[in-house]
């Protein structure tokens, strides 16, 4: 199975409004609710991929309840650490006229050192059984900033392969623990590296640790930065739609074509088709199934010259 | 004791912001949730005035057992009808900065002919006890328009003094089931009477069926409109804060006075200082004590010639 970690899970409710006005008085013409926090999404990818998978990270109160139902019935075995906390919801106002999102995102819970003691006992037991495992999404408060380092510390002492997909300093320390890949976005990649040029940037984040490091830069594709060569990989044409989750599903490819054992130019094509056909899903965070089986033979993946 | 009834309750959630920026991404730095909907806010208002209080309505799903569970501490005893439907959320956003807002209302659930039916059961056991009853607030989808006039003719056949506030159709046709006082704002007694002229727009309204008719007219206080006199009552000086509730209070300051016998310029004395003391207050909908007994005395209730 693939072990998917999210420390500050969510449940994303989205909300279609007219047009969002400041100050203004909006009745919401549509209410959506989903189990959320980035490892989550990538669960749930995974699992409608048809990889037995596993959730783990913490859920609390009222809302860490609700998060646990929806996911019951959507595949991914949930393994979640209750905490005395509420978790978070974010929302996510979307406008009906241009379909442009507007997010305003609850805090965490804060998490206690006894939870996550606790949380550290299920990672170990899980990473005894997975092929592969991905360290997803911000630290909740409480948290310290170097958790994620210690994830891919005891990951790599277990000899399971791990995928870090975070950003700023908790990003910046992980690195140093190096994990077997990094998925940073642009703006996390540039803030990494002090670099906005995504193929020297990538680069420079495989020298800060990790083994790998996948780049995404939203409609332009994914950047790879690997041991075994650098490639660019792009969707046929640019796609307009929700971008919500589109990272999240390029993680679901990576790490799904990791545990099948494809080549890296054949998941990085299956990251960008997933991710493509995240955005042109008409729900945020889902992917559509036919336009991934129609994107996926159309991505070009395109090796780079090496390093000079 | 004193019945309110709340069609379309709500768990009001109240966001802090730095600012609201459409299409921009915010950390919320404050989630606050109480039980709400206008009749259960001005439950909460005669609670802490010491009056006995009953709150019906609807409510369902897990938002509605959230409502439930805030209410109970707070003191208006529950005698919501449960519903197959999930109650809504309305998200309030506040400005750090500026203290302006920005609503979000989720739409309510569907309320079926067999929930509408308990509801009446449920109230008409209610009037015989009460000795006054407040209809408040929007019709969750499903309930007919002219819901509110068969309440006001359930109360007038019962003997039970009764108020109506709610805005649009619902109130013209509540209106002409000749409900003892109605309490519209500017905005629905000028959508009501096609007049911007508060004075002449309240005696019309009386005209449509209203006993008596007191509009709320935001920091200018309120005029009244009864078969005993008019009258405008102000605050001693505008007060500044967030006017959330404050309409609800009034309600609460108007329903208290007649169920103690007062007259009515004392009636409204009581409600132009229990609305400003609720703008005062920090948290949305609550009203500071201290502000209401300073500013009690200080409102004045002006009579205002009779109508030629």
């Amino acid at each position: 199975m693939i072990l998917t970690v999210t420390l500050n899970t969510a449940l994303d409710v989205t909300y279609t409004v007219a047009d969002l006005v400041p100050h203004g008085h909006h009745r919401v013409s549509e209410v959506l609710e989903r189990p959320g926090g980035k490892g989550v999404n990538v669960a749930r990818v995974l699992a409608a991929l048809g990889h037995p998978t596993v959730v783990t990270g913490f859920a609390g109160g009222r809302t860490g309840t609700v998060v646990r139902e929806l996911l019951a019935p959507l595949g991914p075995h949930d393994a979640l650490i209750p905490v005395a906390g509420e978790t978070r919801r974010t929302v996510t106002v979307v406008e009906r006229s241009t379909g442009r999102v507007t997010r305003l995102d609850e805090p965490g819970p804060e998490v206690g050192p006894d939870e996550w003691a606790a949380l550290l006992r299920t990672y170990d037991a899980l990473l005894g059984e997975a092929t592969a495992v991905a360290l997803c999404g911000s630290l909740p408060p409480g948290i310290h900033v170097g958790a994620y380092a210690e994830l891919v510390r005891r990951a790599r002492a277990a000899g399971t392969p791990v995928l870090l997909d975070t950003g700023g300093e908790p990003l910046r320390r992980g690195m140093a623990a190096r994990p077997d890949l990094a998925k940073p976005n642009a703006d996390e990649l540039a803030r990494l590296t002090g670099s906005r040029e995504p193929l020297r940037a990538a680069r420079d984040a495989r020298r800060r640790g990790a083994r790998s490091v996948v780049a995404s830069l939203g409609a332009d594709g994914l950047i790879a930065a690997t041991e075994a060569g650098t490639w660019r990989a792009a969707p046929p044409s640019a796609v307009r739609g929700n971008a919500t989750g589109a990272g999240d599903s390029a993680v679901a490819g990576l790490l799904s074509g990791l545990a099948e054992g494809l080549s890296w130019p054949d998941r990085l094509a299956r990251a960008v088709a997933l991710s493509a056909a995240t955005v042109l899903a008409p729900a945020a965070g889902e992917f559509d199934a036919d336009a991934y089986a129609e994107l996926l033979p159309r991505v070009t993946v395109e090796p780079l010259a090496p390093e000079l």
